[in-house]
């Protein structure tokens, strides 16, 4: 038996997990770290996970996400690419409690960390990534987690070996709400027109910086009267979207989104429009990955 | 003698203009169309140009900048591209006062009213470019208008043929101030390191949407210790404003820059590091405009 927690900013998430890697039973709370300070976190999980832990003493907890991270429990060093799952497992952290037995801390991963290229971080998306692979019985593939800023992971082999981090639902928020555009947002999301508009646009741009001059397009198109106010949000993240799978995707003929949400249908719909296919993965696999981690440790 | 006025969004700047285009005096003020409503634009163009007024009762005044656009004073269609002077001065409007006499207002210029490329529009930036091709004796060039939503106008023989908008600096303004970037936001401007790193991330781009991660690599390089949180403002704002003048310069060699503001002068820089030679105009020039409309609408 094991306890899995995916503890990121926003939420806490945490999975019974059996030996085989089946989902016994489940809790979710708004316990995230904005909630949760120095001090509080011990409480928190006890609170999620306790009467599972009174059942199951010897279940070892194992945890990712922010929860790792400086303003989380206990920092967890990001994992250098490529790294696969045996990396990821001997670099988790114990946690010390006063009554919660085996906790760990499930490494993020970073590339950057030495050497001229960009960094980029993540912190919980590996653990999806890798039960992805586990549920899917792969050892490669491109992988998207959709979110306010979504990654694309790129595995060969069984490692990571690289990603990239766009900033597409935190950009489509801050224009949303704070700019000229946010004056003709309209409230009714209408028939999908505008989201297929903006991914039109989104192909017809060639160099990095057209986008900043797409956006003031839609001012002068709702200006023209040619965008309804109901259009524009859709016809924003089809534009951003779009902009986004064709620098990540330029290359793939296939990729493997986790996850079932609305945002996770935009991003199929806008692989499809660049001609890659979409292929969706149960977002729960993330506790996969730490039944994985608990084995390897076990060993 | 003539009254020229630039009447936007936020100011109105007025100038009191001899025959020959000598700017005698100038005021300014706030009370730009977000400060004026409906019935109040009259005793604000008194209140500005009153003394000029009494003192030359045939000066004709004319007027550009949003005071012609829907929420403005009277509204001035578009004239579409190619805009030449002419076009531009047989279509002012003509604004009945009680008691200004001659007052018209210069209409914007438009792309996009009909056919299929996107829509642009400007309004009060089409007297600056006349005014700069007066100050500097041309008929073409590649004229650049800094600011919130930047405006790069291509003139060949005397008319406007094209141009676009940038909404470089709303973006900037939101990403800034709402989205993870705001967290990390340095408030000493430093030695300009940071503007030339974006500037050279901003080179290295070569997808649209790669804008979209490089914002977040912003942040990673943070996380890693590596681009200190002052140097944070200038690397956005060179990336920014380097992805906007590789999208709109690709094919330019030189480029006049009207104004001699601080963000002319990062524009200055940003142009130079991509090879374009950048000249700047006077920012009061616009006054040479409204003075060749007033001697066109004399004839």
């Amino acid at each position: 038996m094991l306890i899995g927690v995916d503890w990121g900013t926003s939420r806490l998430r945490a999975y019974l997990v059996s030996d085989d890697g089946t989902v016994i039973d489940r809790t979710e709370s708004e316990a995230g770290l904005m909630r949760v300070g120095e001090g509080g976190f011990e409480p928190a999980l006890a609170a999620a996970v306790g009467p599972w832990r009174a059942a199951h003493p010897d279940a070892p907890i194992v945890m990712s996400g922010m929860v790792g991270s400086r303003q989380g429990w206990v920092e967890a060093p990001y994992v250098a690419t490529p790294a696969d799952l045996d990396a990821i497992a001997a670099a988790v952290i114990a946690v010390p409690t006063d009554g919660l037995g085996d906790v760990v801390i499930v490494p993020g991963v970073a590339i950057g960390i030495a050497g001229d290229t960009f960094a980029d971080v993540m912190r919980g998306e590996e653990a999806e990534v890798f039960g992805a692979l586990d549920a899917l019985g792969r050892d490669d593939g491109l992988f998207i987690l959709p979110g306010t800023h979504s990654k694309w992971v790129t595995v060969e082999a069984g490692a990571i070996t690289g990603f990239h981090t766009y900033m597409t639902g935190d950009v489509y928020a801050a224009l949303a709400g704070h700019t000229i555009l946010s004056k003709m947002f309209g409230t009714d999301p209408g028939d999908g027109a505008g989201f297929a508009r903006g991914l039109d646009a989104a192909r017809g741009m060639s160099a990095p910086g057209d986008l900043l001059n797409r956006l003031f397009a839609i001012r002068a198109e709702g200006l023209m009267g040619r965008l309804a106010d109901d259009d524009v949000p859709g016809f924003l993240s089809g534009l951003l979207i779009g902009a986004e799978v064709a620098s990540a995707a330029a290359d793939a003929r296939e990729a493997f989104v986790i996850g079932a949400s609305d945002l996770a249908g935009r991003y199929h719909d806008a692989l499809a429009a660049f001609g890659v296919a979409a292929i969706t993965v149960p977002s729960e696999s993330a506790t996969r990955c730490h039944a994985r981690i608990a084995r390897a440790r076990a060993r």
